[in-house]
């Protein structure tokens, strides 16, 4: 099952990027839970790198991010499992229409393979590929993620867990407020460029996770790996640790010992390449004789937008250990 | 199932350190696979650290490597799945006894918990505990794991497909010559050290992976960091790209595009932790009053010993994808 | 995951009676299959009791079948996993609107409980319901089953393989020719009656099944006694074999042998028990004072409409032994 | 997983007939349990259709059982998951030798098959077969289940949940008194009879089943067909109540409304086929110009010893809804 993540709260998504609609199904969500619309709201707008709706004045921004992001308002439309915003304990549907699908965009992609992107591998794998804008491999599909995401967070946090994520680098700068000034320098000279998130997890419970194959570091890092871009996964002392002798780095557990929760914060980092799309890709392309005129719309560190995203998957991987 | 690991090859993992046994059981194999015995014997020797049988002479060797695992040969019972040497399709249960078994030795362990250890953890889970030498955290687990990665790596082989595994980094050093003698020099000071081990994997087919929740490098990395000590996983341009431009890395896939095998090798890299069991930090639990005489069996660098464990679990992650 | 069918055909169900929408995520379904939506079009009629669109003129029929079912055409609609009528390889997602969802029909189930329907033991187990019809426990979530049991139809019709259910059994009656009269009679009393349903599998290659846990019995009896009012499954001499003696029946495989099919036809029978809302069973609830004026549209005999759900729910167990 | 049972108590089913042994792995079970080691040779000598070890005095009986089960005491050998007789959490893996195997005895059925029973459709399947007494597909491997299904009993039983399974039906005699009689007289004339065996479940807390696709009795159902030689599976009303209209009826629940428990007793029956193998069936494979002198050893009526397999399979598949 390619598509679902999980087994006690298992999330199936589905959608094309520029086909009808995007969304999943929710099922293991218990019933009674009060669905937090707003917040499921203000997380969209932080993937997609919008202002959230009631912070906004007239011009919309969002640095190093792509135009179709910022114009496009998701709206979730709710299908099943809930009754006046309460769950029923049946499968949660939900889907968010592609308003502003463009495939003409995309017509040069039928006969043409961007580098970096899978639509070569997709056309070996399957035979057939929906050249619009990625398909199923867009970032698109990372909304789903976050709404199911947004309630399996509501779900720890009644049960005072909390995750929280933030971009801690971007390409060498690791001082914040000096990273939208380095992504526009890269953007400038039609460039891209990568980041490193990190994840802090507080209140969870001594014991979270299965100390053989399904230890809470495999569980998260199968989730966090499983997002578009994503390089790496460390947690605790990480690569960085190897230099450093036992004696000095063993009570530093990151959270987790023998593959178990110890109480204490867990602390992982992830990293995501640049954007293989840009103009200065998009020319070398055009070099071989492939003729286009519009161009996908992309962002020039998606590292940004992968905030968010990154919660959503810690909390799916976290809320299957909470029964 | 905590101890089940794959779905078309599900291998269960069962034993505690210092119980009757260690072993597995391998479900899912095709009928009429001969399994070579003999690498599985030079892989648990490669596990062991110990020189394989047939070049040892007299002395036994294996350096910052515990006294137990060069004493104990792995000698593994088969208990059904094949006739002959032949697999039937039937699941294929092996067990390799604790020979060396010495509950005795760990009777101090009772009422004391190793600091790094996931002793603590442990009793806070099940509220109760098999203090006998780490019980199930113990290392010895991953013999199990070898014999079962022996046979996938038997298939994986006779597709074409081949895993490389290699220590590349112990502490700061990076030239393999010089690995033994750094071990050597932290193992005389009463410390431990880490290391990084990389893996190259050859001649999977394009499009082995699943591109939304399982890919490639999700189940790889899912794979890998069940594996004890190990806390990071990164793969192709890994955390150092993070400061390279998308102009100057997005051709190096690392082997998977959108979660796919792209047909060019894949490689990828993991870190393990200094071992928590030294000398100096048992000195230092003494200090609370706990008194013990004898000392449990450790290794100075675990990562020497991961290798064949990291070529393990990579060949029972791929061959989930063979059919 | 209690609203999923399936591991490699993963069929995901979800939507209650009288909310939004029934519907279903698909995943699994390989790239390139043409889908035949007409034949989609005819299940869903033969499942909610009308005549084929093509042969309707004017009056609609459907001996013992509710209102709802003949006024409403379900009509679906494909969010995901398909270009231009044919498979991606990504998931397939539908959903059917319910339009002529009259939730006020049900107000007075809000603090009533009808015998022999789920309404108590949703709310006993849930500690919330949906009173609107029967929710998630009416079944109108089998017309999901069907638009999945159709593709994998299509498929399995593909290799070679047909399903055909059909009503064998009403009551006493045991000739078709006399099933309407049957069924209209107990409808004329107030009452209900049930029915046996046979399926026939031709096609099905020698192995199919896996013969421990997963046995092509036990997984057709699984999906089979999945469905609504299902009281029963046999196959080959059944029930009524236990009279004859070995000579007379052991060579009657009923198409299994040892949980494999031997390649012979496969012959089941399965048994819905009667609706257990009739107009009698609704004067007996009347009588414990709860007021109500509209009463819920039912059928008197379920086990005609079960005919096409046998069949979808045969063809998704039976996908799953494709590969 | 064709050898695996359930995913919260996970049972890992492996062994041939006449290999080495049979055995399996239980996962899930909690730490804590006491295990009642005296229970489970009792259910193996049920199973096995010998006396229970402290009832027998010198003649051993066991009316339609196969000489092997009599003479051959199952000794069951504890591997792993327990210390000092309690649970640890972990996998508890044990395995029984074939002590009385006798692989010569089946020679003769290298190159023949018996009529009924799997060894065609084996050796199609998987291209290679272990001949020696049906190897995988021998009933031998119940009792695997039935040490298993003993934990989960004894677990049950913790919680107040009863399973209680018997013989109820032997050919067309349903006076429990004549059954051994019945047996005998088909075994005089070389012949083999069928059974029904019927199991009441008490104390099932309501609520217990998921109600869509996992519903109670499609696990029920599940687990039942899945024990060799069972044809059908009925619960509550069956295949009998077709005749009876729901007026009548419709009160009768077994125990299962909806696919979930409603507090009362569950009630549920199969059918088990004459044995395949008989003196007047072996004189017929013999006429196809097949040479042998011995003959396999077998039952003249399974359902006899299928009783505690069906109360084990029943507590495997309950014991999976309890957390």
């Amino acid at each position: 099952m390619a598509n679902t993540f999980g087994e006690k709260w298992s999330f199936t998504s589905f959608g094309e990027s520029h086909g009808a609609a995007v969304g999943g199904v929710l099922d293991g969500v218990p019933a009674g839970l009060h669905i937090d619309l707003a917040m499921i709201r203000t997380e969209l707008d932080r993937r997609a790198g919008r202002e959230p709706a009631e912070k906004r004045q007239g011009s919309q921004q969002g640095i190093g991010v792509s135009p179709r992001a910022i114009r496009e308002e998701d709206e979730v439309e709710w299908l099943s499992g809930t009754l006046d915003g309460v769950t029923l304990g049946t499968p949660i549907a939900f889907l968010i229409r592609n308003k502003d699908a463009r495939p003409e965009d995309y017509e040069w992609l039928k006969h043409s393979y961007r580098t970096g992107h899978a639509d070569k591998v997709y056309e070996q794998k399957y035979g057939i590929r929906d050249w619009r804008g990625g398909g199923r491999a867009s970032a698109r599909e990372t909304a789903a993620r976050v709404v199911a995401g947004c309630i399996a967070k509501q779900e720890l946090a009644a049960k005072g867990i909390s995750i929280r994520a933030s971009l801690i680098q971007v390409g060498a700068e690791t001082d914040p407020a000096k990273f939208a000034e380095t992504i526009a320098a890269y953007q400038r000279e039609g460039d891209s460029i990568g980041g490193i998130v990190e994840c802090r997890i507080n209140g969870l419970p001594v014991g979270t996770g299965e100390p053989i194959f399904n230890k809470l570091q495999a569980e998260l890092a199968f989730a966090i790996m499983s997002i578009n871009a994503c390089k790496g996964f460390e947690y605790g002392t990480g690569f960085e640790g190897v230099t450093r002798p036992g004696s000095e780095i063993n009570h530093i557990s990151g959270g987790i010992v023998g593959g178990i929760a110890d109480g204490t914060e867990v602390v992982f980092r992830c990293v995501f390449k640049p954007t293989p799309t840009t103009p200065n890709a998009l020319a070398k392309v055009q070099k071989d004789d492939v003729q286009y005129t519009k161009v996908g719309r992309h962002d020039a560190c998606v590292a940004v937008r992968a905030v968010p995203v990154v919660e959503a998957m810690t909390a799916l991987a976290l809320v299957q250990f909470l029964y």
